[in-house]
């Protein structure tokens, strides 16, 4: 604030002022500086708008979840992003980045990062000018992580333990998701074999949504969930909450897509992203439409779950190729996500997958939609099934041990007593609503 | 994200990089973009703000009506936000500004919009460097519309039927709304004639509220609204989640009212912005705490309701004009817009209009006022009456007509059983919050 | 909105016309335009995050008391924020930086303001090229005043009047925090002596928190909440919409710490924003973790409450000094500001201070811990101690007075039968869910 930034320049780093006042002294052409500022800022506001999806996160699997179990829902949202943040930090970022100029990586070796990240006051000399800052970057890259494990807690709510889940979130988040997300945004083998994934349509939804089906394939269904060969539905407490938590999603979305555009300092790049943001909102538009219209031909009645998730498999269908789509392309995309939501769902049900909030269909179904409507653009369906292929079988299969380990060694599922009760009074002691009875 | 964009460019477009090299070579300065990229930047930063509103809408629609209908709600209010952007886009945007040097219209003729927007990847010698890009400004004008319509879906709650609703907001979105608009923002005969609304006071809110009123008279009020010449209370089923909608839009109103200056890359411009967010601030606060002070005088009790419409309907009738007057002016503007709220909700009792939310006070009470206020500083009271007398009799008309039309083709009433049981179960076979018994 | 500028501009100041028409023949260069803008627009974007955090505080503290108080929670919550918008306007921001080139004062002497800000449509030979335009800088200040006068409406729920407390609130807003924090960011005494609060920690944190102790002592427990020597658990009645109130008041963070460089205009200033807020997101990520981890080695169970108070105290902690701190500096902060709240709210119980939502373990204890971990960075202990004992001295002592003079004057507590009743029922004549029935 006022004056008190000076006066710290002038307390530890005393060298600092006459840094400063020498650079003011030769200021750089906004020319030359411009774009870094102008993509440093995308990615503050973008990674500050996807930071609001942990809140939209919450807020819907709040809001799908039966009022026993949602103090443990919330619990699990922020505490996953809490892990997400430091894992990312730690080890992450480096592994799935190590070739950046400006490494955060510090005492520990190549892959864990205490230390640097950009000096206070960086002069326009020593910055990377063709680019941004690291630390805006590593901020808006964060985000996108802890989206991938918002993904899976939706999917295993109202039976897995706490800290077993706590333990699969550091491990997607810190490893997992940097490791597969490196073969294409680090340089790796996919981007080069012309793999396209513009936001991560792939890389960060269906990543979660792999990681979550291994998920409920090892937990299993909740108890009552499929009682003799017909599905029992157990409705969410708060819709309200689950449209809120929908709506900040798709605010959040225009910064998980347009600021993928990674650039944001010349006519082109600000013109493209907005493109971005036009795509990205009829993109939901269109799944919220369909699912509406569809559960209406369907079961002769609107679902409003049904239209919250297809707003969502629009948005996860066109995440893949935002750019590129005319609004029409964009419409055509996500209709198809909103109707893959409403066939996925009691499709998943028949295999008694029992995914509470239908993270599975949103996520994973309308990603691999999304990386292949890629191919209609670039022509190489090759590498946008080979990279559908990578991420799957990668994701699930290192997903379904580590479960499993998880499983055989400290248990995931709650016990039954517990499961009936509710998390939140078993696990917790603590209900979200106390003054609520319950119907 | 990292690299696919270049490796994306490679793909489909290989013209591209080569393109994109040769721009660079002779990169414009940031004197001829900078204010096209800034400009761009604020369409897309309001716009997002803009989007916001969709959610505050839904939540203070949610809050205000009865547990029983909270579902429906919810539904009309991300359904009508779909089917507005797919409307505007494919009729709506070009109807009203048909001028434009980039056209979204494509296949179909004038008004129909399908293939354009910029090319990706926009050299800055083909952009229209004194504005924007088309993109950002209909990413940023499709969020107006939605408002509009969001309106009117809560001055009808708990009783009007889902599709017809959503019918006349397809036609409200994409014909009606655009064709009034056109005659002050798009250059038409009401911005000769010296009219003024900086933001939309009438063009949106007025407006939303002529089509509320005409359908909350084609409709009738709720069963047991008005009995033996008095006035049954309805309250709310949740003011927590009205107060967070009133405070979302709030926030939403900056992007609304500082991105209708429509330029941000002069000292000029930006320094408008600034006066435009702290009036627009002044204007809510100032209805609210009117509001506040009203309610304890007269009734001896604050009521919270009209706290938060007294903070919108500040919000509304800075609308107008929320750059030129000075922060008392902004003041007193919307201590009046909360005066109104207070006075106004009673009256329409009165009538037996029964406006669940109080959408015709705050949006087209405060509208008239705030379109009115801006004589003072333009002194051209004529043309600010005309034009609010031309948006209320086409608009009012053209609603009536078209709700007439509805209810005696499909009805727009559900039936009374449905109505007394709630629209969640009857209409839709879901409740918001199944788990909480109705006291 | 499009054409309307340009029509009013030729209405009401004829004259302004040719002037932007001079203004444009002979356009600044960026270079010299391009931080004014860009530090303008950091306030407007950091500004409307942190007006935002109105609504997290409304949110948090609704979701914290119980059912029966929740309306008079969110009527005080938007209440303070319209009074503390006026008074800060009227007097609190000339008391604060007296020495503004621009002054918003007018008519009534130096401390009362009505009139001016820049001219509408400012010539860039106007403006202070150096800073920001005084409405974005007014704008973005006034928020932060607001969020201190939301700490103490927390601690003081479900027990204190209406309007006494927003009498409090119109002093401490209008006169008290403007007053202390001129002694810093106004260029008054400590600043001279080196105190260091980036953000304020202490300035506007451990400021809204010494007002809430004052204000707990004189005001006193809730009936029953201490009996027998033992402290008698009162839930919150909502604990989705107290996780919803800490993510925006995370995300609202952002702009609070972000916005306090003041500067957006050079490599070095955006490149300290991005590291301010990966910080910032660090403290709050460490200290929820911390509050996670605590509280299940210390009562085997996790507590949601606490993780969602350590988040918060994470940032309060980091707000001193978001800058400076290595991420692993920023996360060991955050983490001690975790253990603070874990450890500080039940010693309040142990005191038979009932503050109701943990505002003072988060927003005092957390202050003044993170003040004093500046001097890890500045090595001047001394001057961080003078601070933090000159701001508690200041606000804890001012505080007591108004409170006992409220007290004495017009009573600050309501009756006994209304407390028991609730808040919501006896002061306002409503409730928050009139149709749930309480446990």
């Amino acid at each position: 604030m006022k004056l008190n930034k000076t006066l710290f320049v002038g307390g530890a780093f005393s060298l600092l002022p006459t840094f400063a006042l020498a650079q003011e002294a030769a200021a750089p052409s906004f020319d030359e500086i411009g774009p870094y500022i102008l993509t440093t800022l995308l990615f503050l506001v973008a990674g500050f708008l996807v930071f609001f999806m942990a809140a939209g996160f919450a807020m819907l699997e709040a809001g799908l979840v039966r009022s026993k179990n949602v103090a443990m829902q919330l619990t699990k949202n922020i505490a996953l992003f809490g892990i997400a943040s430091i894992m990312y930090w730690a080890i992450g970022f480096n592994l799935m980045y190590p070739g950046d100029a400006w490494s955060i990586a510090g005492w520990l070796g190549p892959f864990f990062a205490v230390t640097s990240l950009e000096p206070v006051g960086l002069a326009a000399a020593d910055a990377s000018l063709d680019y941004a800052s690291v630390a805006s970057d590593f901020f808006f890259q964060l985000m996108f992580v802890a989206a991938t494990a918002s993904i899976v807690s939706g999917a295993l709510a109202e039976r897995v333990k706490l800290w077993p889940f706590l333990a699969f979130c550091a491990i997607l988040t810190g490893v997992m998701y940097p490791i597969s997300g490196s073969w294409q945004w680090g340089g790796g083998w996919l981007s080069e074999r012309g793999f396209s994934d513009f936001a991560g349509s792939t890389i960060v939804h269906s990543v979660g949504g792999w990681a979550a089906l291994a998920g409920v394939i090892v937990l299993g269904p909740r108890i009552g969930k499929y009682k003799d060969g017909r599905t029992v539905p157990m409705p969410g407490s708060n819709l309200a909450l689950a449209t809120l938590g929908t709506f900040i999603l798709w605010l959040g979305w225009f910064g998980f897509n347009g600021g993928s555009q990674l650039a944001a300092g010349t006519v082109g790049d600000i013109t493209d992203i907005g493109r971005i943001f036009a795509n990205t909102n009829m993109g939901a538009a269109a799944g919220a439409v369909t699912a509406l219209i569809a559960t209406q031909l369907m079961y002769k009645k609107v679902d409003l779950t049904m239209v919250l998730n297809g707003a969502l498999a629009g948005l996860v269908s066109i995440t893949a190729e935002p750019l590129a789509p005319s609004l029409f392309g964009a419409l055509l995309t996500g209709a198809v996500g909103g109707v893959i939501v409403v066939v996925v769902v009691p499709l998943l049900d028949k295999f008694k997958l029992d995914d509470v909030v239908g993270a599975i269909p949103v996520h994973l179904a309308a990603g691999i939609w999304g990386t292949l409507a890629v191919a209609f653009y670039t022509g190489n369906w090759g590498a946008q099934i080979t990279g559908i292929l990578a991420y799957g079988a990668f994701t699930f299969g290192v997903s379904l041990v580590l479960w499993m380990i998880l499983k055989s060694v400290v248990g995931i599922r709650v016990s039954e007593e517990a499961e009936i009760n509710g998390l939140d009074m078993s696990e917790l002691g603590m209900e979200a609503y106390p003054e609520f009875s319950r119907g």
